[in-house]
This record gives structure tokens, C-alpha cells and sequence, in this order.
């Protein structure tokens, strides 16, 4: 088990990947706002892109100010010194995956980084 | 729209996002494998830690000719030099999203990278 590691991550609050995988490029992490919850503070980062799936429900985020409406299948990126805030509906849970990566860091993929 | 940028994913076969969404620290797929399909090659990479999450079916990954089964709900991490494939099983699709990020690129993250 060196050059892998698998976790099951079941409906619990929140998940955070980085330490249970041994995660060294990313941190993950997968969350569930209730109905009429709201994460309680708005950030940003200093160095850190986010990118947030939504894989269940339907909410909303504020990112500068501007209200962006979320739903199962929406992809988002954020850069990092972008404001931002989720919520959940008032009458739907909304659950997202959180991907925090060092913006800038990817140099190549898919064809370019595989071995075949 | 300068600080952030959102596409919403459909049950196409392959959706790529580094593009759709300029990633500069990732690239993500969301991929169908359809019942008693697989991805058609081996391969690792040469500087990219991926990861995996099952978000629907079920299947198997040949990790350095380890099987491992896959079921909603499982994230690995895969080192660069891992050689992989993955099936999903006989009688279900297998609905995953793949993330690659640079092995080693991740600094501070979470509470350490965020301004409240």
C-alpha cells in the first residue's frame, strides 16, 4: 500500500482528505450544509486556488459580492484573493467537494505528464 | 467574473476542466466508465499525484497489480510511479472524478493559507 491509499467517506459533516490519504499536492475536503445553513464566515486565501463541485442539493455562494446559484453538477473555481461565502437553500442540503490547490502550481497533464 | 468562473457538468462521458475553468493548480475530469468497460490502457505519470473519487457504481482499480474495488463514496491517492487501470464492474457503470495536482506542491493549506 506505498503508492496508493483508499478512504470511504460516508455522509458525515465534513471530511477532510489531506491527512487520511497522505494528500501532498491538494488538500480535499467534502461537506454538507444543512437547509438554511450557511458556512459562518467569509474568506479567501493568500496562495491557495479552490475549486468547489456541487454533488447533491442546491445552495448559493457570494464571491466579491456577486451571488452565483449552485446546483448538482456546477464546477467552480475561485482565485484566491476572491471573498467568498456558501449557503445552502432554505429548503435543500447542499453538499460540495472543497479542492484547495497552490495556485499556479500544475506545469503538465494528462498527455504530457502520463506514461503509457 | 475575473475572480471566479463556473461550468455546470452533465452526463456527458468526459468532462475536462482545466480549460473550461483556467485551472492553474489542477486539472479535474469527471468521467462515465459504462458497465463492463475500462479505460483502455495502463498508465502513471511522471510528476502528477492523483486522486480519485467514486461519486456513482461500482468497478475495480489494478494499482501495481493490486485490485482494489471502488464503491460511491471511496477517494484514493495515486503516486506518479503507481501504474494503473480502472474497470468498472460487469453489470454497472462507473462514474469518477479524477484529480491531478504536482506531486509536493501543496504549502500551507486550509486554516494556515486563509484569511478570515
Amino acid at each position: 500500500m506505498n503508492n496508493f491509499k483508499k478512504v470511504t467517506v460516508t455522509d458525515e459533516t465534513r471530511a477532510e482528505l489531506h491527512d487520511l490519504l497522505n494528500l501532498t499536492g491538494a488538500e480535499i475536503s467534502v461537506n454538507t450544509l444543512p437547509a438554511g445553513a450557511s458556512v459562518p464566515f467569509i474568506h479567501s486565501h493568500k496562495k491557495n486556488e479552490e475549486i468547489y463541485a456541487i454533488i447533491e442539493g442546491e445552495g448559493a455562494a457570494v464571491i466579491d459580492s456577486e451571488k452565483v446559484s449552485l446546483n448538482k453538477g456546477d464546477w467552480i473555481r475561485i482565485s484566491p484573493s476572491a471573498k467568498r461565502q456558501f449557503f445552502a437553500s432554505a429548503d435543500k442540503v447542499l453538499k460540495y467537494i472543497c479542492i484547495q490547490v497552490k495556485e499556479n502550481s500544475l506545469e503538465d497533464y494528462t498527455v504530457n505528464d502520463a506514461v503509457i
